[in-house]
């Protein structure tokens, strides 16, 4: 597509790169951009810089967070003996949001995917070791909640390799058929594993 | 939702702000704001203040420009005898890629919505008339390109009665079944009207 202007044809290029914004995206965005007032377009640019410039991640559990230790890693009402490992900040909102989970968490930043160059030393694997060999008090129970891909499996198994032979229990977080879903749209394999892993 | 950083909670604020953009949207872009390189965040924020602070509109038919002059309106090939009315850069854009138009735009910057508080007095429809009683050569058709919507219709009306009495002819671009569609799928109103409106 041809546009009016190169300040535009910037514009659009850059916000086209973000994920799951197309051309034409963009380009409303960019027109919606042209409208507002001056001081809300910086309030808009400021805050993607400040978000990238001074976000801290928690040193124990490398979740996002405005300090260099989380809420959640220094709450006395968290169980410390249960680390819930997960790929991203956001599946640890996602957590939280349920209110069903007291213990604490662990992100990897990410799961093993060779074809993207993502290999076990890109991720908060090494540290996860680390924190169960000096965790006090100690750590009883490692949850893995990783996503059902074959890369979230490879992951789990990468962990869970790395874990044998330590004194705490690796557990995986249920697959099965959603609450509230019918089992005839359910795909084959999670019905299949639901039958094998029945309570 | 609780954000875990108050950085992420005023990015993701601001990043929905933007039309179109959920909460939940706005929370993937700004963590995948968090994974760029420094570099690429700041040219995509610096972008968006460029575009805000340096865009221009060309003098004469209001469409964005590098200058204070539009490519369209100062190239010798297009015809300075018809101008078509439109809504907004957009649609100067949507127009131009059809090849089919080779006459001048003059943008809107709106359509006339009482409710929204905007009136003829904000849109470009006086200087629409000066250029009309200006113009040399002198402009012998207004194309009028607005959306069929019942705003697209008021300010088609308003701008046809504005120009009443002058020595040139008002078109509106024709309404009708679009091409390759098929006539059961087509509402009422605009089947009605290209029977009414056969050639």
């Amino acid at each position: 597509m041809e546009y009016p202007s190169k300040l535009i044809a910037q514009a659009v290029e850059e916000i086209a790169k973000l994920p799951g914004i197309g051309k034409k995206t963009a380009l409303r965005l960019a027109l919606h951009v042209l409208k507002q007032e001056s001081d809300e377009v910086k309030n808009l640019s400021q805050s993607l810089v400040n978000l990238r410039e001074n976000t801290q991640y928690c040193r124990h559990c490398h979740t996002i967070a405005d300090a260099d230790t989380c809420g959640i890693c220094t709450s006395p009402k968290r169980d410390a003996s249960v680390v819930c490992v997960v790929e991203d900040t956001r599946d640890v909102m996602a957590i939280e949001n349920t209110g069903q989970y007291t213990g604490l968490y662990h992100v990897l930043g990410g799961v093993i995917m060779p074809i993207h160059g993502i290999g076990p030393g890109q991720l908060n694997i090494e540290s996860l070791i680390t924190r169960v060999n000096h965790a006090k008090p100690a750590i009883e129970e490692i949850i893995l909640a990783l996503p059902g891909t074959m890369e979230g499996d490879t992951t789990a198994f990468y962990i869970t390799k790395k874990l044998e032979g330590l004194p705490l229990k690796v557990t995986s977080i249920a697959r099965g058929v959603p609450v509230g879903s019918e089992l005839e749209y359910t795909d084959e394999i999670t019905l299949g594993r639901s039958i094998m892993n029945r309570q």
